[in-house]
């Protein structure tokens, strides 16, 4: 442990490219997956993602008991072993389990926490008075990610409450980004910082599951922090745009689109995810906690036409 | 025409007492019964009420067409002939239909009309802009009421929107305060115009029908505008409190609160109303028009049983 | 342990009387106030009630760390030693962490579990599946309460998902009845049972905090489950009720209802609660754990004045 | 008039193709363009559609006075001229205005009308007894559209209410398919029919605004209701797929895929499709009426990228 906490880099804002929101490997049975948790930690390093978040919605967390979530955080982190950042959801509805959780996860060698506000926050004042809150409860010492995902939420966070946001947490480093239509708010969080009006922070997006990413590197975000079976996608995406070469990441991007698509139904989106993780040999299973979908034979029938047509859609255009 | 608008007195900021906020009567075959109209119109004046609302969600206005509705508005105004002013529900989803409403019921001589907003702004910034838009588009000489309704609009509106709104706003003349719990933001409303922050409106409240009334008219409100089969309880706690007898006005109040609380049922609640006024032959009949909901013979039986209660009481005090 | 398992009772479908849902006693910083639950325990049995809920949304359930909420119930369970049957709040977002609370609690001593459905069901046919996993994950032995609480939970249950879910479901032995207006299905329900459709459960009520409890006892409900500073009230009520005075049992209830009214304000009615509560002795401390409401002082006069005018009220009626 | 009547053919369970969802045209001071109203429907019917769809959500139906509302579907009705069948959106609040919208309409030539349930509606029982109402509302006649559209609604129709509303309604003839994730719920109403549960009706898909075509096609819908900029895409796919060229309909798909992500936006959505007729010479102006979304410098450059991409990509698979 002491060795972890010495080699551990703390999130900062500094922070670019590709965070993936992983999933949470199930055996058949139903069990926590831990070889699979290994095999898809390397998985996704292999393809050049630069930090992991888990513990998200699309990683069931609200599925696992609390000493099955103990278990998977420490497997990530030990398998990671400081390779890269890994922030852990912490969004919780009291502040005594959010602290109890970040204090664990912490120790444990995690990078930093997200944070959405509770459905139950509606006005301006009130978002702004429950981030104070959070502030007091992670102190000064846990960078956070501010998770801006009304979709989930119900909470709307105009531009001028994020900016007020950042202004009262110092410990505040990423804005996650999945407000949708979120182009505009990207616009116009980057202007504020730009005109010096509040500090420079590290925005990675997720709206619709990186389904706008080309336009939202455009408009200034630093990569992205979602899911997709295909990590690579977004990885590529990124590296064109850091290398200036624009039309090349839309392109990559246009040649995954069809199947990231069909990946982000709501409802069955995971389970599409999961089929193809394990399809791609990373999990051993597809397993879903209940309550949760199940694919039929003619979605996978859909799954299997979208991937052949979108491997030799990447063979024409490598 | 010429006569009306001569003497109809525009709605103003010093408006108080009981604004009621009528039903529409129908005939048992679902028509609209004007004859019931009249006499509703009568009764509502013999008890003392200062003022009237029509078209209220209440007052069934989107089961109207829009014939039936000017046609109403026009037996109502008629009727009242001036003797007190009339407010008209204008909220519209759409600004053209909005004007289109508001010069037709003005020019048939409303006081002025009530504005709630749409479902479809969440932000403090979106709510504020919405009501520009109303400025815009109701003009400088028509008066009107915010109206701050969350349970059925689902917009929150705090105590800093609701200043923003009437510092943008010289023809908002009064706030319907139905927000619950309401308490607080009654009081700092209040506050602010004490301290010249903003100028005094009328506060009329509804809060879940009446039920918080002694208690907000101590915190400053200048009566309610809500409904209630015995709008006399709400004129007669307003006479107690104005002449400064507190205890009286909550010996009322309590004389009637189990009925009102029944009444103010979701769902049922208008039926229960429409009931109470049949039975007391106010209006000839107590349909309502579909989709809506019908009283059971248990239902019938409670009322009764309360409503022989609630005479007892009232002349236990008396 | 062993001796507390002997002697507990588990719940079952001939449940009557008042189910107190207790408030759980933080002291003034925050700390868990065990000193204070004892004494709230005694003081509910010493009113009368014939068992006790705990962890419930008025007991500030999501705000406890997981080893918080153990030893509240365990201190719970402790003090009542079996005297009245208690009843643990299980609803949880995953069916892990609801079997881990519930085989803790369980062993702990617990009378049964209640369960409201997730927010994510939403036809018929999702709520009655998803009481079916309820009963998977539940198992044989653990007797439970279906709360149907559409306010909080934002799910309509009709009477026949209610009754495919009493079917499907041996071990369901009460309905904790919270829907608003919800006299109509009540008295479905009983109907039902009547007829031999379904077998009778206990129902107990929480409409509106116990505001319409006379009439739901009339319409066929067992008791109350809710929670309210005076539980002597629906004690009182449910007693009258049981000797066949029906008046009386208005006259009671009426009583305490402009105060009740008070208390149940959705935001500010646990403040309120634990405010009275602390007036009355029975907690040291009103305090909330954050994010919650603070009473100001306008509140507290309103308060002091309510319970001045009961006390009279219930001298008079004695 | 009369001659119109002869000519119109009603709609029937046959339709299949393209029923566009038209957007309404304004001049830049946001009066109705109906100059621009005839272009439109001529680009609609050269580009292949096979119907029309007009005063739905995307038609700005709400921001209309009664009286545009009259104009402009007169204005498409004269302009059609019976060439393909028209649907006018016929939802509201109250079956009275329901009834007046259709009698209006169908006397001026619509084929039918289309009706989503309100969100007032939950269970299903609450919801087939809607369209009962709706039934009666609109009489043996007047051939509808149950739209399924819970995004806007928030009205969740499960396969089995779906085929009971269809079993209580002779005169229902087509199925407006938009719920998302809805592949599932096609295939099991698809299933139904086939085994002679419920009689065959059009199911047209909205899913997404058309995001999902060659699965739904796949899955047996018989076309697509909803707008894009490029009606010319659905056509194609659509034509493509009845030719059993299933790979050309995809790749067709995937080319327009980009744009159709992007206006399909919630909020832009709109803004970016007027945008885009009026890069088209179809509309003399991109206004839309307040309230409402206006695009940015930074959203025009997005449209003009994916616009030469698209271009050049149609080029490629030609």
């Amino acid at each position: 442990m002491l060795i972890l906490e010495l080699i551990v880099k703390k999130l900062d804002a500094s922070a670019t490219g590709v965070y993936l929101i992983t999933v949470t490997p199930f055996t058949d049975s139903g069990a926590l997956d831990l070889a699979s948790t290994d095999r898809m930690i390397d998985f996704c390093l292999d393809k050049g993602v630069t930090g992991l978040t888990v513990l998200g919605i699309m990683g069931e967390a609200t599925k696992l008991t609390a000493e099955e979530s103990r278990v998977f955080v420490k497997q990530v982190l030990t398998r990671v072993a400081g390779r890269v950042p890994v922030v852990v959801g912490a969004s919780a509805p009291g502040f005594a389990p959010m602290r109890e959780l970040t204090d664990s996860v912490m120790t444990l060698g995690a990078a930093g926490v997200m944070v959405a506000p509770p459905s139950s926050v509606r006005t301006d004042d009130q978002i702004v008075a429950y981030f104070d809150m959070v502030n007091e409860t992670l102190g000064k010492d846990v960078p956070w990610v501010l998770q801006d995902h009304p979709v989930s939420t119900g909470v709307q966070m105009s531009t001028p409450v994020i900016l007020r946001i950042l202004k009262n947490s110092p410990t505040c480093v990423m804005l996650k980004h999945e407000d949708c239509p979120g182009l505009a708010k990207l616009s116009s969080i980057r202007a504020a910082s730009e005109r010096g009006e509040v500090r420079r922070v590290s925005i990675l997006t997720g709206n619709g599951g990186g389904l706008f990413l080309p336009e939202e590197l455009t408009r200034g975000a630093d990569g992205a922090m979602t899911g997709f079976a295909y990590p690579e996608m977004m990885v590529d995406v990124c590296r064109a745009f850091a290398a200036d070469d624009i039309e090349k990441a839309h392109t990559i991007f246009d040649a995954y689109l069809p199947l990231a698509r069909y990946e982000q139904q709501t409802g069955i989106g995971l389970a599409v995810r999961k089929h193809i993780l394990a399809e791609r040999g990373v999990i051993a299973s597809a397993a879903i906690r209940k309550p949760g979908p199940k694919l039929s034979a003619a979605d996978i029938a859909d799954i299997a036409r979208l991937t052949v047509r979108q491997t030799r859609r990447l063979a024409e255009i490598a």
